[in-house]
């Protein structure tokens, strides 16, 4: 009978020291749930020398082997981020027999496939639950809770940083570079903040999601990705004014055209869940065909919340240990699915653009778009720009080539001045 | 090599047949994730001769040891709700050696402690996921994803029937009897609504709740309860202008006084996640020591999603069947901690009631409540009724004690001619 569950750690940054923080200050209860301690062995950290405001008994190294090699280790605890050397560290702790906890979102929605054949051929477990929206337990329950249902939806705000600019544009009227300098300054926000605004982060995010929900393999590759950076306070004034709010929301799909996933700034309506979803808060919104809609909230980064899922990852995987049930559950990707080209996805959009201030326009814009089969469900022209009239728009249901088609005919005419804004409208349905 | 995993089901009712739709529909994804089938062999029923409309490849039986003695049968699905003789037949199944699958709360609430000691000794699996909110994951979130933290507190809109009723009220303006009828009318209200609207359902759920939450068993006797049959379109309105929302909650907290489990109405910020929990939506709000607050929302009843839950439970009972894994998480009440009473439990409180309307009475009843070290954050006085004038109260934190004390010596003063309405504020951090 063994007496103890032996970790090693790879990183000692933020949510390393929270992981070692909650192992000590919880250390009772956790060996209660998983009938013996759970004690951390080695940390693998780049600077031994390095001044660390935690008290931990547990040896020091910089060697991976030091780690990978130790036969008194059983779970490897990756929380040193980036992909290279990591992605390899990961592998070759796998193919030693190791069991992995990660919080790695890149790797996992990078090497998925190869990190799960490297798992399941050792017959050991890798989890993942804080690679996804931090303390929020998201991938626990598309696995596991949630698996009686065929997902159809996953709709989720999954980037802090994005969230908490909104957020703050929409209260405080303030223009998208002023809230950026300000995420800045308060540390939400890179240096270098193309990941988070660009809706890259969020895409490898719901690449995960998306690949757990449907049961098929979605990569990085296959996400359709725009950013934040082209939304202004006018769209967000309109989107009060018509009941909507503005998030960068990920997406993913499953229909008969195959599935959709991409990451984009949309309106929702006001009344939506996660329209409430305010400042660095994520939430994932998850429609089954047996549960309905449900949702699940909570904070998506952080030490803290990011080791809370890191730490509920291992206590699964000691329990696992304990009970000789490892590799319970691996990879759930079953099938291969088809894509949906974003071309094809569907979706009533939000348009903004200056007009010339002349009889005749509207009817002239209106009929544009009627001869791409889009129609309009409302609009508004109040202000005027210059010597141009605004115009918002918003269509019904309409496929992303017509929407184009339309806005490359408006563009040419030659009483429209300006295009200020296409916005996806989402969670609307207009018959 | 087992071929299948077997199920004998107690119950064909909305939930049964719902449960026999998802394994029939969602067969093949089903039986990846297992593995191998997920098979009905028997089903319990009350008559034989009933026309059901459903289709379903399994025998039907009026006696309980038809299926347990079955040696075929590996999990008993639990659904013909009711305490006697349901415990009973939970507890022979797990005797018998059976897993079991319930959605009953009534039996797990009351008698939890019986039915997990018996799994323990036949090494068997005992999940009940569906038993609380039905469709949304909340359970194993408590028992697995959230495993890493110390939970401080558990707040939910737990009871959809209340829920729909107190949003009813409050986008009509319709007073409780006519939204209770209405309620009836619709089927989301029993002919005697008094587990609903009395609070009793969510007490049951919020015993259990709490026991998981905080290891340490819970009992509905434990849980203080008040329901919702005094609240009225008054209070509702001045709940809006204060800022608040009225909500039917069940909460738990625990900290150095205790263990503190209660269901009453409440005022709740408006701008508070759960606050824009609508109709007969449910919401669990949880706070944990590393992931802070999170929130998991979804539909809290219904034939489909509590059979979401039931069917997610078998596939994880029949993965550990496969891996060999079953009793891999049992009871997690490992100590019996104390409860605080209700009178040491603190909050801040609202208060209406007519006063005469002549000066020196705001100032004798603020000196009253004064006595028994009790704060006024806000007073609003506006309205006349008769001839009384209409006060409403909003106090710091206090202790329910001396605020019951301060209320006592209130409705004695000769210038109190009626104390309307007392009602807790919560999740406001009144300095």
């Amino acid at each position: 009978m063994r007496k103890t569950i032996t970790i090693g750690l790879l990183g000692m940054g933020t949510v390393g020291t929270s992981v070692v923080k909650i192992l000590t200050e919880n250390a009772n209860d956790i060996s209660q749930k998983v009938g013996i301690p759970v004690n951390i062995k080695k940390i693998m950290v780049r600077q031994l020398d390095k001044n660390r405001n935690i008290d931990v008994d547990a040896e020091f190294t910089t060697t991976i082997d030091d780690i990978i090699n130790d036969p008194d280790i059983d779970i490897i605890v990756e929380v040193m981020g980036g992909m290279n050397p990591t992605k390899d560290y990961i592998v070759q702790a796998l193919v030693a027999g190791k069991h992995v906890v990660t919080a790695n979102k890149d790797v996992v929605a990078k090497h998925g496939q190869e990190i799960f054949e490297a798992a399941d051929k050792s017959k050991v477990d890798f989890l993942f639950e804080a690679s996804v929206a931090g303390g929020i337990p998201i991938i626990r329950p598309l696995k596991q809770c949630l698996a009686a249902n065929k997902i159809s939806e996953v709709m989720g705000i999954i980037n802090g940083t994005t969230n908490y600019m909104l957020t703050k544009m929409a209260n405080e009227g303030l223009d998208f570079n002023s809230v950026l300098a300000e995420a800045q300054a308060k540390g939400y926000a890179e240096a270098d903040p193309t990941a988070d605004v660009g809706g890259f982060d969020a895409a490898r995010k719901i690449a995960i999601l998306a690949s757990i929900a449907f049961g098929s393999r979605v990569s990085i590759d296959d996400v359709y990705v725009e950013g934040i950076t082209t939304i202004s306070t006018e769209d967000i004034t309109y989107a009060k004014e018509l009941g909507y709010v503005i998030k960068l929301l990920a997406i993913a799909k499953d229909d008969e055209r195959g599935i959709d996933v991409r990451v984009h700034p949309a309106f929702i309506p006001a009344k939506h869940p996660l329209a409430s979803v305010h400042d660095v808060f994520n939430a994932i919104y998850i429609k089954g065909d047996a549960v309905g809609e449900t949702m699940f909230y909570g904070r998506g980064a952080g030490g803290m919340p990011t080791a809370s899922a890191v730490v509920s990852d291992i206590i699964d995987v000691a329990r696992n240990i304990t009970h000789n049930a490892n590799s319970r559950i691996l990879c759930t990707c079953f099938s291969q699915k088809s894509f949906c080209p974003v071309q094809n996805t569907e979706s009533p959009y939000y348009i903004r653009l200056l007009v010339a201030d002349k009889p005749g326009v509207l009817a002239a814009i209106a009929g544009a778009f009627g001869a791409q089969q889009v129609s309009l469900h409302s609009v508004i022209q109040k202000r005027k720009v210059n010597n141009s009239s605004e115009l918002v728009l918003i269509t019904y249901q309409v496929s992303d080539a017509n929407l184009r088609l339309a806005i490359n005919t408006i563009s040419g005419m030659s009483v429209v001045n300006k295009i200020s804004s296409v916005i996806r409208v989402e969670a609307e349905d207009f018959a």
